[in-house]
């Protein structure tokens, strides 16, 4: 999603010659290419996919609704399986229309997850519950703290359920590196994303991730908590930035490697 | 702020003609109108003011801003005693500029309280450290939870400084039910503001503060905590809404009225 403007063949293209050697997909553009081109694609050249973003959205409580979402994320899990990864993100979903409670909402995530936990491990997928910024809480994440995510995660076997550091998410919270080496005790960091913090924020939030070393995220600090609590997988740069999908693709992504190198390596 | 479209003299009728006994004025308004004439203005109409907004901003590094923030908010409790109310809300900063560490920021806070408290105390007036909600974390205030805020305000004596709880800024958080019994055990509730989350939030995030019941805050279920807590003090109202100024003061205070009545009283 870095990248979004690059169709696949260009990002795959690009990820090789600048000897990136993974990549997290979405579902969309997935779908849009097609799964099992996709998975060739990236296999051909040797790309491994560190996560699938994303299902979630977990917290209806229309039955229907909520029976669609179960559905959609077996699929999802379906999908990250045909893709070679074993990580599915999860955005566990905000409040219903209507609704004022955060915590009903939460207790509707763990149910699905027991629901969907076992289908995950069956198919070597595990789920990362990730935490949004409290500013996504009503629209698009109840779940806003590692804690919280943590608390959820943990009702089940770590080998099924972890959680997705992301900086930019936790950035702010002074008890997230304390849950970082909770959850590196229990096994839980299934994935950690890179975005830095820039402000202002646009309207509607959703776009203002900032490329790395832009903000107000001290990137080594947190891959530092991430690393001394055990983690040893691939770190993923996730921005989604209207200014930064202006431009070209490829100078993205290079600019991307280039940050990265700077201030997180 | 609510209403900051109303001059001084159209605030007091609006309050008086609508039973509304208390006002909590910011700063800008009292200097444009005149200190000496907001105070003798308040005071014949038999209006409490319940607050002034804000001093802070005590996260400088540099030393000539750090001597003009404590200036300024020597002079911010100073007004605050013209004005009769004996609370001081403090918006505490963001990062210097180029800065990363907000452990450090947080700690220029507690050293600014350690200037201000006392000076505060013998004018009467209490300092209410508000957490912002995290979004503000990087430009506005660093200290982002009531846990943080009671923190800072627990390393000196509560009559000298408490917390402002608002809605706004913690309805996201699981943790903060349990420190508004913490802030009322140690009598350090100073302040209790509404307004609700509504989104999407607008660029720049300050001035989309929803009106009380449009949005995913259950005000009964956090008047509730407050009370439980033992605070007993006034309740304000404080909306930042650039649609809400668009329209007539007077209306939008007597809709303000009306929604607390219907949602929190």
């Amino acid at each position: 999603m870095t990248v979004k403007q690059l169709g696949m063949p260009e990002l795959v293209a690009a990820c090789t010659d600048l000897g990136v050697r993974g990549v997290g997909l979405w579902r969309e553009p997935v779908h849009a290419h097609g799964l099992e081109y996709t998975a060739g694609l990236v296999r051909d050249a040797g790309l491994t996919v560190t996560s699938l973003c994303r299902g979630g959205f977990l917290t209806a409580t229309d039955p229907h609704a909520r029976v669609a979402a179960i559905d959609d994320n077996r699929a999802a899990i379906d999908e990250a399986a045909a893709l070679g990864t074993h990580v599915l993100v999860l955005v566990s979903g905000g409040l219903p229309p209507g609704s004022r409670d955060l915590t009903g909402a939460r207790e509707r995530i763990a149910d699905a997850l027991a629901e969907l936990a076992p289908y995950a491990a069956e198919r070597d997928v595990r789920l990362a519950v990730e935490p949004l910024h409290p500013m996504f809480a009503s629209d698009r994440c109840v779940v806003s703290t590692l804690t919280q995510a943590l608390d959820l995660a943990e009702r089940f076997p770590a080998e099924q359920v972890g959680v997705c550091v992301d900086t930019y998410h936790i950035w702010w919270d002074d008890q997230a590196p304390a849950q970082i080496a909770r959850a590196g005790r229990g096994g839980r960091i299934a994935a950690f994303q890179l975005a830095d913090w820039t402000t202002p924020l646009p309207e509607g939030v959703l776009n203002g991730r900032g490329q790395i070393g832009d903000g107000a995220v001290d990137m080594r600090e947190w891959r530092g908590y991430v690393e001394a609590a055990g983690y040893e997988g691939p770190i993923e740069v996730e921005l989604f930035n209207d200014v930064l999908w202006a431009r070209d693709g490829r100078e993205v992504l290079a600019e991307t490697v280039r940050r990265y190198v700077e201030h997180a390596a």
